[in-house]
């Protein structure tokens, strides 16, 4: 089945795209996407995400691809790192049957786009044998096309780069099959079969092979129309069954420590605060034009600036300009304060809300906003003010639906 | 060097001791307590720690072991880990001259006993054999005994539980050399000259090598003294100088996911979400025994306990007793919610403040105390409480230098 109109670009990921590339590959890849843009003879380039695992070694109920972090399932960050690019036209993922719902909902939700769904088989072997076989044009009613190169990736890499996709598909195209590899982190070691050690292996002489993987379409579909049940089964490497039955020997390309798989729960863990420091980026301080407002964002500015080191703080004028704002936002600003001065009402703070409801910023990450007010008892009578101020928990109670997460901030200030 | 008194204890780590312990390996390892507990020909056992690494994949200028998580250094939680274990008679950290005096910083500022500091080798190897130099009594001036078993461990695999260092000891008393495995995560390959698949390993057949090991001291010791130059300049695999130089083969033991290594920025993140997790297992409030703080703490405690899932609310009374809070500290609570409720000030936050920077239970792992006040502006001056209530800002600046967060919450409650 095939989900949401082909060659739309969902929300884009925070962070750098085309780093690392040097040298040969950056002509290579200049030379690739611009063949791309120019919708010249470009190569054709699918994508399949094997997603039936269980997790079994996370410790947890669900499976891996499907844990929340920042209550978003894993493998909506794993695809969003995917559609991102865009001359992967289509990306079929291999999911359960008992998972199919969860998964059309995930990508109903995050806007998924050039999704397709699968049923997964038994093993992740079946799995990838599943998506190629949508690929492969033999499935009645399939919108899919055969493309000539296609990409393996895990559903639990959810940080992948486009450098790294692109390596391993122009690596592909060349030599018919390509893999990421790692330096090993540990020594890998034989043991005998009475629990001991028989030899260790040369570390500086092997490498842990990584995910992405790529190969030329025919190659890999060839290998597992070959393969038998046992490779289906018991198999791990798709390089070793394209070696074992097409004699293609992959080009193994270095990959970044980012292409690292989501194992334990410890990873969630990392996943969870690598995402919080790309999205804790920027602070963006809003407030309104007036003169003394002004002055108190300056200070505000300076103060936060002087706090968080490595945090971009800018200010903007709300009243100005829904420009600025609508500028901000596209940048992917995550974090706003909102100076609500003269006013005891939560003027600012709602044109912001506006401005970010009508973004789809806080689709794929939440959005933090602190709404500040000051107190200044003697001009307003406090008990009057605290009961206005208390409406700022029904607001946050109503954004938080929508993935923005609001809180107020309420400094005294007294006028002497 | 010799730093602190041996044999005394430190502050204990959160968390089980003695698990997964089964069958053969629980009544082996009873035989091995109870003959060191009645100080019978108990085998001695010491520790060694290389920590002269300069962690260039953490991509940080800090070597990994001396990075702060929860501001602590990554090394003192191993320390904490390995001195817990009380048949482990001496732990020898091989350090490099530059961090000597950082090193021993640390050993001071987190009370660690029975560490001895040796300067580490340019290598790794190097490091293990200048430790167990030390340990061989040939050092003129060492308070050091030269140990039946010896384990080495990883300054950086701050997880290690006693139940692995036991098993890994008893196997090495047995068989000479004993080591932790853990599965392979991914496939290890062997590329060939053209940085192409060669090919790629059986998963199933190997094993990832990881700490700690253990070795009878003779049979390491003289392994070290044996290998070639090029086995300490390149050589990554204990196990494997015990099988070459001294034909000993280690038994492998199955080591838990909580063995991994801290290699990368994302392990620091992990590691410092696992102490999170462990430190906020448990929050405890505090309150006078009058009967309308008394409610107000019971009102409290069933929204907390709402709230958060997985953690366990206690409450107790403050004035009956330092006795039930000196208890709520020996079980090592780091979380406190104070309820001041009918005093403007700060009696009873001061009474918990007091009894903690008593204990030493900050001197680990921060403590958090909310203070929590009640304001009903119609029975004190509004200005007047707020003015009182900022001398939180003073307390918390004082007691931060003791690794106490504190912080206060004002809750609004007019009496009607």
């Amino acid at each position: 089945m095939e989900l949401g109109p082909p060659g739309g670009a969902g929300p884009a990921e925070p962070g750098p795209r085309l780093r690392g590339l040097r040298g040969d590959d950056r002509a290579a890849s200049a030379a690739w996407l611009s063949e791309a843009s120019a919708g010249r003879r470009a190569p054709s380039v699918a994508a399949v995400l094997p997603a039936g695992g269980s997790g079994e070694r996370m410790g947890v109920p669900t499976p891996k691809q499907f844990c929340p972090v920042l209550e978003r399932p894993l493998i909506s960050y794993t695809l969003q790192a995917l559609e991102r690019v865009c001359w992967i036209k289509d990306i079929v993922v291999a999911v359960t049957g008992e998972n199919m719902e969860v998964m059309k909902g995930i990508v109903q939700r995050y806007q998924h786009k050039r999704i397709s769904l699968v049923e997964a088989g038994v093993t992740r072997h079946r799995s990838i044998f599943n998506g190629l076989k949508a690929l492969a044009e033999d499935q009645p009613n399939s919108k899919l096309c055969r493309p000539e190169v296609v990409i393996i990736h895990d559903a639990v890499r959810p940080f992948v780069e486009e450098d790294v996709l692109l390596k391993v598909a122009i690596a592909a195209k060349e030599h018919g099959a390509a893999g990421a590899i790692r330096p090993l982190v540990s020594t890998v070691i034989s043991p005998s079969a009475d629990g001991c050690l028989d030899h260790s292996l040369e570390r500086a002489s092997h490498r842990a092979s990584e995910m992405p993987q790529a190969f030329l379409f025919d190659v890999i579909y060839e290998a597992y129309q070959q393969c038998s049940d046992y490779d289906l089964e018991f198999g791990t490497e798709c390089l070793q069954l394209a070696l074992k039955y097409c004699h293609t020997k992959a080009k193994l390309v270095e990959g970044s420590p980012d292409l690292w798989k989501v194992t334990y729960k410890r990873d969630l863990y990392a996943a969870e605060s690598i995402i919080k420091e790309r999205i804790s980026q920027q602070i963006c301080i809003l407030m309104d034009a007036k003169e003394d407002e002004e002055h108190v964002g300056r200070c505000l500015e300076e103060m936060l600036k002087k706090e968080l080191n490595h945090v971009k703080v800018t200010s903007g004028a709300l009243c100005h300009a829904g420009r600025d704002l609508q500028q901000i936002i596209l940048e992917q600003c995550y974090n706003f304060v909102c100076v609500n001065v003269m006013t005891s009402d939560f003027e600012e703070t709602r044109k912001l809300l506006n401005a970010l409801e009508e973004s789809n910023l806080s689709i794929l990450y939440p959005v933090v906003v602190i709404s500040v007010h000051f107190l200044d008892y003697k001009l307003v009578p406090f008990g009057q003010k605290m009961e206005h101020l208390m409406q700022i928990k029904e607001f946050a109670k109503e954004v938080k639906k929508r993935n923005i997460l609001l809180c107020g901030l309420l400094i005294y200030y007294p006028q002497e």
